[in-house]
């Protein structure tokens, strides 16, 4: 069985930029992710997101969605790495390619390219009642955009919460903290 | 079913301070608990860690153990709130009381009372290899008392982390941080 | 000689929040200001920046714009206690309050009562060329009106940084971390 | 005049790892440097913190003692660059050096080798009453060892705080934030 939390060693990364153990377990853990989930990974980088929360999905789907071309090569090489069978990559940019999808539980955004209320709008009509959208925010303008777009949503609820992760690394008798990037996790309930 | 890090207020918690919701999702996930596993809580406080291992071992099976009866008075009512079966308390300091317990998987530590090395070298004796102990430090001496005894120890690894999460509080039009004090989770693996 | 980031303590602040003495350093560093300069003190509080300020402009001179009455009594009774004498308060919410003082070097923004782009036009009034706007930002919405008022202006540069100290409060044997809530520190340069 | 905490950019920095602005802000302040202020820099590196403090000790002197000599060469070389007379390099590694200095008012400690109590006892002998050592810790030991140092000692008080600054990179249309390594901050004073 696979735990939460894996090793970023783990995953084949490439160059692509990848979310931290840390903030993955947190994203997942708030995403509410069950076994019989549908969830949408939207901006899914190297597709860490993606393979944990395709184990957690275990009798559910995940659709991992990436405009970029070596992102979608490295979340193919992560599925067959890790022989997930409940993952399906989009090359996408989102919310093109959403339309064709079965309604989801959960949506995880790690990039939205700057359209992020039309991308927004977009998911309402997938997410079920009940279901969770968890963004990844490292700016202060993506961040805004989702707490006004979701302030204005009488049928959402939002937490949003800053974590910033430092780890101590072993340099012969020492120990040194190295920082993480913060980041803001944004979690909204659909009413 | 329940799904892991539930909300702060789930808990019935006095006066007894409590592991707040992102650093018990984290240390539940860095002590990579399976379905069978036995897990000892030590220090357990209000027991939200407890209750939340023993959802997650739902085939196994939590020991908590507290030296404050205040403590233990609450972990029993979070266990009669939340139906939880597979939980035993015990009114104990740790490392007394360890003796009589079956072998465990993991061991959650939140508070070792200042006897930390005699604690693990206790705890030693009980888990299986393989096994983790994540200890939860928010003080210097703790952590540093910890690290000493892991790098004493050619059997055991660690990794650290020191993790700082503030929330976005919503205070009519504004979202406001409001820190939460850093915790350093130190996640050991038996060799 | 008064040094630069005086114990909290030092100050008279009743219930009146106040800016932490690290913030207050790097806010008054950041600020620039010389012996001879000119500083207003928006949203003044304790009056410990302004304070502050009145010490290292010894030859200047400091405006304190306060509308919260206590807040205006405690930056007196904070004068008196430190015989500070080129300081003068304001009771006015600003920008209202501002016209008649003479141009100014420096700008520190505690707070502005929700109208900050308003404030910022006033303030070009009367900033100097080469002078600088300090602000302190607790809430994500008035950092980006920061923000964007500052990107949409040509003749502006700004630098800013979230800083969150933690405290090691020295509890009998242990050094246990008290986080402070983050700041954001804006700084902005007029050309 | 040159202002306190002057931009990072404006340094000589070669491949030596050099304090952030906010750190060198803080620490020159906790340091409380007067104007005829005798000064060690210990471990002073790019000399930053020395430049800094010589400009605030502008009746006074720095000695910068650093063991490494490229260390030692972009001392002199910004020392040069900023036209500091009232600066001393010694190429030395402390407490080796110390015996020939003047007693000091301030001592910054960025870097001990690894004897920071055999340091520490050197250092006792010049430091004036009523004088302060501000150390910068990037390790959890030698938090510690400076933590228990100044335990053992009745005639020093000591206040730690650990600080972690982001800034906010202008990428585009965003501000992306960026940590910094978390840095404990001890500053001693000597009764």
């Amino acid at each position: 069985m696979h735990h939460l939390g894996m090793d970023d060693d783990a995953f084949i990364r490439g160059m692509v930029p990848m979310t931290k153990r840390e903030i993955r377990i947190l994203t997942l853990a708030k995403a509410r992710i069950r076994r019989d989930s549908v969830v949408y990974d939207i901006g899914a980088g190297t597709g860490s997101l993606s393979i944990e929360a395709a184990f957690q999905a275990e009798e559910g789907h995940v659709y991992a969605i990436e405009r970029n071309p070596e992102g979608v090569k490295l979340i193919c090489e992560n599925a067959k790495k890790f022989q997930v069978k409940n993952l399906t990559v989009l090359h996408e940019e989102a919310p093109a390619g959403l339309e064709g999808l079965p309604e989801c539980d959960a949506v995880l955004i790690g990039g939205s390219g700057g359209h992020l209320a039309q991308l927004l709008d977009a998911l309402d009509g997938k997410l079920r009642h009940g279901g969770r959208i968890v963004l990844n925010c490292i700016t202060v303008q993506t961040l805004m955009q989702c707490i006004e777009y979701m302030r204005e949503r009488q049928d959402y609820t939002y937490e949003a919460v800053q974590v910033q992760v430092s780890c101590l690394q072993q340099v012969g008798p020492y120990d040194m903290a190295k920082a993480c990037n913060p980041v803001y996790i944004v979690d909204c309930t659909k009413e």
